[in-house]
């Protein structure tokens, strides 16, 4: 594998750039990124090897775009109007209908495989790059038919050696399903944040008195807002029905309580226990 | 220290037996729990010597009461009834205004101090508890006027070798406060992950697309309803509120989504990403 190019030389991006040196060395990788001091950082960091333009990219053997899915739906198609036929084209980003619809009709579909390693942390930047983050993650292709047969060997081929598992899924399944088991959760930890900010003015009550079970429930709330608003945005039917069933759970249960009626408030939660069973194979 | 009684062997009480016994190892600690599975299991873990009851406590010095909030209530007036004059108890509710008030009268309530160490994990029962569960973390202790000074140092003394940090707060701002940075956050949790379960019937989908963002959302849904439910129905004026007010948030999240209103979405969660710096001090 040579001339990699990361558009997007953050978190994502930059994991895949480090793991692709770590297994071809000699490979060239060049960033591409709209903020100068990531392509410094970046270059810095080792893992790109020089900066590089969209107009560079008839020389790419493999095009990683890993950038917010609103300017993935601008950049892709300019992506596509400059490879050649022996590109292959990636994206990793978190809604697939949009993207999939916007590059529909290009002379170069085939050269794209659309994408979606669900892998990351609430971290951004190239610094939040590191090594093995795809490692036993799962990555969601969808249309895997719509791209050339030796162009998604490649990329398998890669994702493989990364060390994830393939799904394959339908753009209009994964944007519902993937509201549920990971838009919400950024909705619904971003508003605990919220709730308890607003409430604890005093900062120290909060410092102290709060353990490891709200820091994992509210981990979420320290991601990038840049990032995560165009997601809510092109994903905006499905995060609204899951938000619509949430506080209808959340409404029914302060009933519940409102009732006083503690034995159905035993039986909400157990039986979302049955949750440990579904969680034990993630990691 | 000698003669160590636990009441409840489970995470919280295990935990304290198995680090007092690293402590003082030629401590004898006695485990009293309503469950004999329980017992046998902390036997055999080996953080316990002998099971004992209430009517032991007479040789007791230091009570430690760490069962359900429901049963402290019940249990803990007993305790006193039965200790001598120079035994220290504390439980690990975490509620502190009705197991205070439920003692306030009692004759040996200078024996008795209000803790709530904020710590533990998703898991229950006596393989739960872990070596070292306490270090690091915070322990509120509430009405410490109320209790004899030379009790008290015991207390805090064990407290301070096992790492704690101490935080002093009248139970009415603790049970508030803790509604607001714990008890929000399991109920979130839980129907966040109820709201999945429901949706995702076909559980595969949910266990290949959760990432470690729903993982860590999700789990304190794992917590055990048996706790949890008597903190609720004890502090439920508290929660309702911090429900009433996370309900509203999420509502004007959805509101600001309906409408098409992306810059104040993204400024919801630009704002809320101050939670960086306060969770920064956690661990």
């Amino acid at each position: 594998m040579n001339n990699v190019y990361v558009i997007g030389v953050g978190l994502i991006g930059g994991s895949f750039a480090i793991d692709i040196k770590s297994l071809y060395p000699s490979c060239n990788v060049y960033g591409i990124d709209s903020n100068s001091n990531h392509i410094e950082e970046a270059l810095e960091l080792g893992f790109i090897d020089s900066e590089a333009t969209i107009q560079d990219l008839e020389n790419a053997e493999v095009v990683i775009v890993a950038i917010p899915v609103d300017a993935t739906l601008k950049v892709l198609p300019e992506v596509l109007d400059h490879i050649s036929d022996e590109t292959i084209v990636f994206d990793a980003g978190s809604t697939k209908e949009d993207i999939c619809l916007q590059v529909k009709d290009h002379k170069r579909r085939r050269n794209y495989l659309a994408a979606h390693p669900i892998a990351g942390t609430e971290f951004s930047g190239p610094k939040a790059a590191i090594k093995g983050l795809y490692k036993d993650k799962t990555n969601i292709i969808c249309e895997v038919e719509d791209t050339a047969f030796k162009l998604q060997e490649k990329a398998l081929g890669l994702f493989s050696e990364l060390g994830m598992r393939i799904r394959y899924m339908n753009p209009k399944a994964h944007d519902k399903h993937i509201a549920y088991v990971s838009h919400l959760s950024h909705i619904s930890s971003f508003m605990l944040g919220k709730t308890v900010i607003e409430k604890e003015k005093n900062e120290r009550d909060i410092f102290d008195m709060a353990g490891s079970g709200f820091e994992s429930t509210v981990r979420l709330a320290k991601s990038s807002p840049a990032m995560w608003t165009p997601i809510f945005e092109q994903n905006k039917t499905n995060v609204i029905e899951t938000l619509d069933e949430y506080i209808s759970n959340l409404t029914h249960f302060k009933t519940l309580m409102e009732k006083e009626d503690f034995d159905a408030v035993y039986k909400e939660m157990e039986d979302t226990n049955h949750i440990k069973h579904i969680l034990n194979g993630i990691k």
